[in-house]
């Protein structure tokens, strides 16, 4: 696609500490831009790796106008590929997710294997190659259980950066030996990126998300420091610092990394202490499985989060672990999808309630869903005009701001000329 | 945005007469140039006083993509302010109606008084300036009631002449010291243009709103002259001046003022007599409400009528007031707002039925939709083009077309360059 | 509309043997050069007599965002106008089908006749002249019964080619003394092109139409030659032979015409034999209607097939006749409107039972409208890329691509310059 000069524009004027201007969150064209450059050339965690436990077990995830084949193969890899047959263009998968020997694309029957061969089709002659005609792969990323794909050629050198970094912390809390209690779709009425910036703060969780600060330290995300707050702010710092100890002592990190903009494949991460029980994000803060995960022994471990660019967050607790994932459909409207894990042997009705494990994160995705569409619904206006971030309890979303625009500076220069530059209906 | 030299020569080469070309009504970026132009830059009826009669008490209102909140204040003044919290964008109000002490943003609580004014927010640092961070101001005009709102920043300073030929007319009906009795939403799906042109002839009545013409006398809104109806239309002109005389004697203004074009707040107005009992717009003729509006003690006081450019009409009789608002949603839908008022301290089921003051408005505003509605999908063929208006009963029609077509011309040259000015979806 | 150089390169870029490229597929520009150029400079087939068996019988067509009426007149001639009043534009006729004596539009009585000439109305004045507003009238063209229409103001001379062609095949059938049994309209989530290329190949019957293979040959729509199938397709080729000599005893035309390129009129037609008892397309292959067509006698006589670039095919049986006519909604949606035909003397519950006559193709309309949806969602992805046709098994695909773009090419330098070039919305 060529870039016009009013988007060329809009990212170089974008005003630093400021929310972004109104395009941003309503322009398809913008939107385009972001499924080409923001999705399409970034690592982007997409599902868990118990979702597709056993061989041909696949789901499907579609990325804004693309959609993706995540499989895994005889051989235990995982495996992804566009969902495009190469005859006609037909989609090869319908279903959410479903279990294959082979892929086999239900209008004529081209059948590939599961590493993306093309191994039969009928009446193409025999000057046909079937290896000119193989199934277009997706590189896929997985850190210690959760599954990234990126879209592009060549994907950012520096995922291996935060796959090293971050599977000492999540190891512990063994992903790969747990299994979906439950998963949840939700479609917002608003834009990606007023997802994400509405994830990236608790500014606004004392009036909205009562359920989840049943067990969230108000000083844990961020407050402007006053004589009032003075005293309880140096508890909560004391209890990191002892609960820190305490945890590393069990062989868990702690320590805050925050790689959050000026790379490629930026995150951060932390683990902190919950309130009261301390042991889990529920209504009471006590664990909701009461098999731990992998072997651990002790409930009150607080809770390991994990945010990454552009597109996810991840709660690890001693009993159960929520990840999101966030897609965007089109420029006004966005998949967040929540899923719920528990060790695989846990039996539902005996070792865990559904409803208590998701009840916290289901309200607050819920009140998290109307902010998100009374914002979009804001910018729409005329006189919308962007607005100053906190300096204190909104650092991480100017971060998440701050490495969308230089994400974007830093690849628009390289987008490729497609061979359908006009518009096309989405 | 920029105007593309198709829409100048679609404005500049408007045959006078006739409908208007086609993309005027389906056009998404003429819509855009309209929310600007027409609803952004002229007194647009938007509600009626005792829509918010106690302090605190406010309306949404959504003219296209922008959002407008009316209030009362403290003090009893009506003030209007973009719904648009200085933030993060989020809109305030959610709901169409409601009572306020302050206005309150449910994201982060930024809080605003009924002045617009910032009073409160936290974690934003000392060096936060509130004061550069008011509620954007919407100008607010009032005619004996009738709550008119403009966008602009510098709104047409012709209102007041509006307001000083208008308010002898309505006053004896005391609109402020009504209350609404029901108010009703209708979309249409077509273009508000059409919505309008539809209101300003009864070319279509006859075949269309049987309800509507027990009160309505043929000859009230154009004929064109013939042997055969000179007879009828001299008694009716006969009654026209007999009855002005008479409610004069009451102290009621009855003269026809037409200044449908030429200015930029442009209007008519004339009260005429109603067929058979003559008392109001309803099945009978007869009073649908027992308890007359002010102090009016006849009922038999016809209709004053009240047309605005370029979105309202009102009819205003001895025992309520029916009021109508259009506003567009996009190029294809339009809201019609209808709300009906009878003295504030009438009682429903004793002296009156809201039934028998709503019918026939109800089934004049659904025919009328459908009019509107089959209009905009005759509009889209590539075979349309523009038609007669006749000379006889469609002059206002043609009034408002060389209204809508004199004040985009008078504006064209003098659009702000936006700083968005990339196509964005509404 | 200004055509693109984008559209240029795309059309002059086309590979053969080739899927197109996606935005043939998805772009609006695209579809509204189809219905201007495709739909608008062709002939397009829209129904069949009996529908509008009786003086003043009409139907409404929407071709795109055009929407035209065809009534037969007075004289029992077929006519067709733009559904557009001539005064305000508004649609005259909204439902799909009705019997009227003259054409009045319900929004001023505007009252034309069935030759489309305006015949009365009022308050227009002394200087009004009718003749000025008749109805645009629509180009009608009838093969033997099969009703098609041009909205070019020229249409392309060859449909008589085609009509004296083909006269000689349909007429046994009499298709002007069927009735209508039964029609159906599907709306299908795709590009109108993808319905036509999915109608052109049986490469997907085998694993998609169980029903419709109840009666129809393995080899009667091509097929890769090999060891294996020789002596079968050896046998079907005697067979064709064989039941066209016995066809031809009886007066019947089965010889293949294959004219589905090169020319603006393009066609195909063949009568082929059926599988099994070779009677009719239904779940046994007899015939549903025991009334035969016309003065047939015999049961078994296959069935004729007749194929139209762009938009239509028919199954021509001793029994009844099934047709298909293709017409696109906007980019993403079609309607393929089915009619089942049966002699119009047969009675339904004796001779035939509308279950058994619309089964199987009720069944295969479904799974192609499947097929055709999935194949649009594919084709959306940015990797998808123009695949190879099978050289044995779409061919007729091929030809239809071929067409398609041939048209484009010929037509491409001829598009006026509409007087509303601006995009609007449809």
């Amino acid at each position: 696609m060529n870039i016009s000069s009013e988007i060329r524009n809009l990212i170089s004027n974008r005003r630093k500490g400021y929310t972004l201007e109104a395009p941003f969150y309503l322009s398809p064209e913008i939107n385009t831009l972001d499924i080409e450059v923001i999705f399409g050339r970034h690592w982007i965690f997409v599902a868990v790796e118990p979702e597709i436990a056993e061989p041909g077990d696949y789901i499907k995830v579609d990325v804004g106008h693309n959609s993706v084949i995540i499989v895994r193969d005889d051989d235990m890899n995982v495996k992804a590929f566009h969902n495009v047959c190469r005859h006609r263009g037909s989609q090869l998968c319908d279903d959410a997710k479903g279990s294959v020997g082979n892929l086999v694309c239900p209008y004529h029957q081209w059948t590939y294997d599961l590493s993306g061969k093309l191994i039969y089709n009928e009446h193409m002659g025999v000057d046909f190659d079937k290896n000119d005609h193989n199934l277009k792969p997706v590189h896929v990323g997985n850190i210690a259980g959760l599954v990234f794909i990126c879209l592009a050629d060549e994907p950012p050198a520096d995922f291996d950066n935060m796959r090293k970094a971050m599977e000492p912390y999540i190891a512990p809390h063994r992903l790969a030996d747990c299994k979906v209690a439950i998963q949840e779709d939700i479609i917002e009425n608003g834009n990606w990126k007023l997802t994400m910036e509405n994830n990236r703060e608790c500014y606004h969780c004392i009036a909205n998300h009562p359920e989840l600060l049943n067990s969230m330290y108000e000083f844990g995300f961020g407050y402007q420091p006053s004589p009032e707050n003075a005293e309880k702010v140096q508890e909560f710092r004391d209890l990191v610092v002892s609960e820190g100890n305490r945890w590393a002592a069990c062989g868990l990190l702690s320590a805050e990394i925050d790689l959050l903009d000026g790379c490629a494949t930026a995150y951060r991460t932390q683990r902190l202490p919950l309130e009261k029980a301390g042991e889990s994000q529920t209504m009471d803060s006590k664990v909701a499985c009461q098999k731990l995960l992998g072997d651990l022994t002790l409930r009150n471990l607080g809770g390991l989060s994990f945010w990454t660019q552009p597109n996810s967050w991840h709660h690890f607790m001693s009993d159960h672990i929520v990840t999101f994932s966030v897609l965007p459909i089109d420029a006004e409207h966005t998949l967040l999808r929540t899923t719920w894990l528990v060790h695989k042997d846990a039996v539902e009705g005996m070792d865990y309630e559904t409803k208590k494990i998701t009840e916290v994160w289901k309200a607050t995705n819920k009140q998290d869903s109307t902010l998100v569409e009374r914002t979009h619904r804001g910018v729409k206006s005329d006189q919308y005009e962007p607005g100053p971030y906190s300096p204190y309890t909104e650092e991480l979303v100017e971060k998440f701001t701050n490495w969308y625009i230089q994400r974007l500076e830093a690849e628009i220069d390289n987008i490729k000329s497609s061979v359908t530059p006009i518009k096309i209906c989405r």
